[in-house]
C-alpha cells in the first residue's frame, strides 16, 4: 500500500547517519561518531528533589493538558538567560518547542515553499539538511574559514545570484559539524547584507553557551535592527536532551504563527519537562552546571586535539574549536573518509563521515569525531586506533597516486 | 516580513476554539468547553515513587537522548495493552509520538498531497480537521445515526464518489465531539468497504479504554486482514495528558517511515515521559487506575444527563455516551449555539458552539459538553445556568419564527 505515501514521502528517509550511529552503539566500539552529551554530567540526583517538588507544589498542573506557547516561568527563564547572552526579548518572543529539532521542523513548514532556496554553510547540521529536503527546498553552500566561519564576500555573491533566497541558515557557535564559529566582524556584516537583500536568517545555537576557550561573542540575533533573525536554541548540550526542550525566539507576528503550526503539530511541549526544568533553574544556578560540563568538555576537546597531534597523519587539517561538541577533519583530497569508517569499525573505533553533512553532494575527505562522550582515556585509547587506520590507508593512498 | 510565509501558513490560524477555550478559563466560569481529564485523579503520589524510581535505576538513560521509535518496555507494555483489546502487534509495528496529536500531524505528512480527500464523520475531531487542513485536503463527510456512528451506506456512497479518497479518518469510540459509538456490524462492514475500495483507515482511538457503560467493543483494527488500518491512541485520557505520549500502531511498512518523518520532526519523544509511564505500569496496576477514572465520568455523564432532562428544553436531542469526555446537544435548526455561547458567558458557564467540528462548513445549532474535568455539584448548578439561557433564548426564537 506503499502507493498510498504522499509525494513527499519520496524526500523523506531514516537518516544514513542515524544507521551509522547504530552500528557504532556496540559497546566494544569506542564512538566518536554521536553527538552526545556526557550522560554523567546530567544532574540526576537534583532531579529527584526537582521532581519531588514540582509534584509536591503543582502536581496536577504539570500533568495536565498545558498552553501551545509554553510554561511562563520556563519562558521567563529563558528570557533572562538570554538577555544576559545579548538578546532582549520578553515571553511573547518565546515558544517553546520539543527540542529545538522541532523548531527547525516549524521553521520549515512556515515558511519553504517547494523549490525555495535556503543559503547555509558548508557543510551544515544533517537533521536540518533532512528537514528543509522533506519540504523540497534547494541549498545554497557557503564555504566557510577555519578560524572565521561563513565567507562573507560568497555569501554576498550567492545572495546577488539568488535575490529569492528564503533564509540563511547559520550556526554561528561551534557549528555542528566542523566546531568552527563566525568572528564577530562577520556577524553584523550577515545581518547587513540580511537587511540589504531582504532575507531572513535562521540562527540555531544549540552550543553557544558551551564555550570553554576564548571570547564570548554576541548572538547574531544581538544585531538584529528588523526582527529578520529567528533564534533557536535548546536544553539539551546545557541540562539534558532527554526531556527534549527547545525553543525559538523571533518577533510576536512569526511567534504567533509558529503557534498555530506547533498547535497542530503536538498540542504543546511536555507540561512536566518543562516544570521540572523551570523548577531546577529557581533551585539549583544553571551556570554553576554549565561550567562543570565546559570544564569537562575542554578537558575532552584539549586531549583530542592533542592525540590528533600525536597519532594522525601530519599533513591533515583540523578545526580546533573553543566550545560545543565537534571537531572536523579534512583528509588528503581522494580521500573517501566512509572507507576509512569502515576500516576504524574493524579496529573498534568510530567517527561519521562528512559527505551527508554537505546537502548538494560530497565533499568525500571528510569527518566529524565528537568529544563530548567519552572519557580522556577512551579518547585516547580509540583516537591510538583512528590513528593507526589513517597511517595505513593514507600511505596505501599515496602508494596508489604516486 | 509576512510575504515571507510558505503558501501553507495560509491554511493554518490558531484554532477559534482554543480562543473561546481562553475566555472560558476565567475561574468564575463552569466550562463545560474544554477536553481535559479529572486532574484530581492524576496519580501524583505515584509519581513521586515512579520518578525517584526511573532516577535511581536509570538516571542518565531517562535523560539522554534515545531512539526515535520510542522506548522498548513502554511499547511493550503498550502492545500488550492492544493485545487484550483485541489488535495483535509487535514492538516493530509501535511508534511512540509527542501525543496522539503527532501521530495525526505525522500522518498527513506521510499520507496527504495537496488536493486529496479525506473522508470522515460528520462531525469530527476539531484539531485532526485543523492538521489535515493545514496539508491542504479535501473532507467529505459522512453522517452519523445517534446510536450506531458512521452510516455505512452513505460511506460507500462516498467511496464510490470518491475513488481516490486517501483514507477514511473515524473515531470509533466515544467520538469527539458527539460521544457517539461505531457499532461493531458497522466495525466489520467498514473494513469490509476499505478492502474494496482499496483505502486506507486512520482509527483515532483516544477513549476506548473509558468506557463505563455497555459492551466492549473491539477497535476497527481487529478486523482488519489487510494492513489497512492505522491505529493511534494515547496515555493522554488514562494516566496524564501532560507527559505528551502517545502511539501509532501500523504495518510495519507505514512505521518505517512514521520513523523517518517522526527523526525529522522532534528527534524522538521525552526519554523521561515514556520511562516514568512504563515504570508506572510495572510498580502500579493502570487497570485499577482507569476504573476510578471510567467510574467518576460515568457519575459526571449520569449527572450531566439529568441534569439535560431536568433543566434544558425538552425537545432537543443529544447523544448519551457509554464512555470518553464528551455530550453532544442539538438545538432546533435556526438556533445558532455561538450567540446561545455568548449568553451563556454572561451567565458564567461555557460549551463549545459545534460550528467548526464540520470540517466543510456549519451546522450552527449544535454544542459541545464536557462533563470529565468538573465535580458534580459543579456540573449541577453550571447544567442550571446554561438550561436558564437555552429555555429564554429558545423561547425567544420561537417568538420570532412563529
Amino acid at each position: 500500500m506503499e502507493h498510498k505515501f504522499a509525494e513527499r514521502a519520496r524526500f523523506v528517509t531514516s537518516s544514513e547517519t542515524r544507521e551509522i550511529l547504530k552500528v557504532t552503539e556496540r559497546p566494544e566500539v569506542i564512538s566518536f561518531a554521536g553527538g552526545l552529551p556526557a550522560p554523567e554530567l546530567f544532574p540526576v540526583e537534583a532531579l529527584k528533589e526537582v521532581c519531588n517538588a514540582v509534584l509536591n507544589e503543582e502536581g496536577a498542573a504539570a500533568l495536565q493538558y498545558s498552553t501551545t506557547e509554553g510554561y511562563i516561568p520556563l519562558r521567563e527563564a529563558i528570557c533572562q538567560r538570554m538577555k544576559s547572552a545579548g538578546i532582549d526579548s520578553s515571553i511573547e518572543n518565546v515558544l517553546i518547542t520539543s527540542g529545538s529539532q522541532q523548531a527547525i521542523d516549524l521553521t520549515g513548514r512556515l515558511f519553504i515553499n517547494e523549490g525555495d532556496t535556503i543559503i547555509c554553510e558548508s557543510p551544515t547540521y544533517l537533521a536540518a539538511i533532512n528537514v528543509f529536503k522533506s519540504y523540497n527546498a534547494k541549498f545554497v553552500e557557503v564555504a566557510m574559514d577555519d578560524d572565521d566561519g561563513m565567507v562573507m564576500e560568497e555569501l554576498e555573491q550567492m545572495l546577488r545570484d539568488h535575490p529569492d533566497a528564503k533564509f540563511i541558515y547559520t550556526i554561528p557557535d561551534f557549528q555542528n559539524p566542523t566546531g568552527r564559529t563566525l568572528k564577530l566582524e562577520r556577524r553584523k556584516r550577515m545581518i547587513e547584507l540580511a537587511n540589504q537583500y531582504d532575507v531572513l536568517i535562521l540562527e540555531d545555537n544549540p552550543y553557544g553557551a558551551v564555550r570553554f576557550a576564548g571570547e564570548e561573542l554576541p548572538p547574531v540575533k544581538h544585531f538584529d535592527t528588523e526582527g529578520r533573525v529567528i533564534y533557536l536554541s535548546t536544553f539539551s548540550k546545557i541540562f539534558t536532551p532527554g526531556l527534549r526542550l527547545g525553543w525559538i525566539c523571533a518577533d510576536e507576528t512569526f511567534i504567533d504563527k509558529y503557534v498555530a503550526f506547533k498547535q497542530t503539530a503536538d498540542l504543546h511541549t511536555d507540561s512536566f519537562a518543562q516544570r521540572i526544568t523551570a523548577k531546577y533553574m529557581e533551585l539549583y544556578d544553571i551556570e554553576e552546571h554549565i561550567n562543570k560540563i565546559k570544564a569537562v568538555y575542554k578537558e575532552r576537546c584539549t586531549a583530542m586535539l592533542s592525540c590528533i597531534e600525536e597519532f594522525f597523519p601530519n599533513h591533515l587539517s583540523y578545526s580546533k574549536p573553543e566550545g560545543g561538541l565537534f571537531i572536523w577533519v579534512e583528509l588528503p583530497e581522494g580521500i573517501d573518509s566512509a572507507h576509512i569508517f569502515t576500516e576504524c569499525l574493524k579496529n573498534n573505533v568510530a567517527c561519521v563521515p562528512g559527505a551527508p553533512f554537505f546537502p548538494n553532494g560530497t565533499q568525500k575527505n571528510t569527518l566529524r569525531l565528537n568529544y563530548s562522550n567519552m572519557s580522556k582515556e577512551r579518547i585516547i585509547e580509540g583516537m591510538k586506533r583512528m590513528g593507526e587506520v589513517l597511517h595505513r590507508e593514507l600511505q596505501n593512498d599515496s602508494l596508489l597516486t604516486v
